[in-house]
């Protein structure tokens, strides 16, 4: 079988969120597997010096327009979430954690929070927040909270994060399909193709 | 009949050349015609604070990666050029000159000096290579020259410039459609869904 697809996401990023709605299917349909991988943008944008898109002037503003009608494009429920962007280490950790154990149940996770973030404007950077999603799919609140906690867990995130600033990764989503990059949602008409012609 | 499409774009955007030889097309499916306006992004990273793409870590070696990429998804003949980017002055007021006495004329001079600097790598912002690509379109040498020169002329291209900003253009290309504002090459499925539905 084919190599997988990496998919690079911050819990933070709306189009990173529109992205994880589709990935799976879009995978499936050429026979291809997903590892998803949650980074953190922050520490990229101290690398590239980029800003968080609401800050930007002028761009910022025309996001929020963009995020919106491409939400409606994508037919994906979504709204900016109350507090925007928010710190993507609790969800991250708890994904990373699960990974291990259970990677397909890290999968239903990261949509879960994903879908509580900008579904239903729920602060998923709240560890309280976070381990009620994961409740719902029935994962234990304690070892949760004490996995949020533990530096091994911290660690793995950072790991991650650094491993992918090393393969280039400056994006949410950021997908890699046969060492090939993709940057933004907008490329998954271009990723469809690369797997269905292999490479153009 | 139906508002034109405004076309912005900067002569030195490689994504700004992808849209260029399509958005003609695009427009007339749709029974609409199309204003094309030059800017100058340089003025426009001024209010953003954004770099040009090829100075950021990371981002600027990926672009080059993904450009040659979707030259090739759209169909277009490109290269990076030797010199890039370049300041866009020359060839904007070149063709603010044109489109005064000859809207069509000047959209053709456009994708040609597109074309010169994007397929041919011909530096455009040389009044000479801009003399010479307007020469083969009929363009006589002598009045461009003192055109490019011409203090209202110049004047014309910062009018332009600070109107693009204040409706908030801050890229290229950006396309507004009914007031509705698309940016990236990578929208334009979007703008041709608004287009066939009047807006989703």
């Amino acid at each position: 079988m084919a190599d997988p697809i990496e998919f690079y996401f911050d819990f933070s990023s709306p189009y990173g969120y529109f992205a994880s709605t589709k990935v799976a299917e879009l995978a499936a349909r050429h026979g291809r597997a997903v590892i998803w991988r949650p980074i953190l943008l922050g520490a990229v944008f101290k690398i590239t010096g980029q800003q968080p898109l609401p800050t930007i002037p002028l761009k910022g503003s025309y996001a929020k327009h963009d995020l919106a009608r491409s939400a409606r494009f994508f037919g994906v429920p979504f709204k900016i979430p109350s507090k925007f962007p928010v710190a993507g280490q609790v969800p991250s950790r708890a994904f990373y954690w699960i990974t291990d154990k259970d990677p397909v149940l890290a999968v239903k996770l990261a949509q879960a929070l994903f879908h509580a973030y900008f579904a239903e404007d729920r602060d998923i950077s709240n560890p309280e927040v976070t381990a009620n999603v994961a409740g719902k799919l029935g994962i234990e609140r304690d070892p949760l909270a004490q996995a949020l906690n533990d530096p091994a867990v911290k660690e793995r995130l950072r790991t991650e994060v650094d491993a992918a600033i090393e393969r280039g990764v400056f994006g949410s989503p950021f997908l890699i399909v046969d060492k090939e990059p993709f940057w933004g949602s907008d490329r998954l008409t271009q990723v469809e193709k690369w797997l269905a012609d292999g490479g153009w």
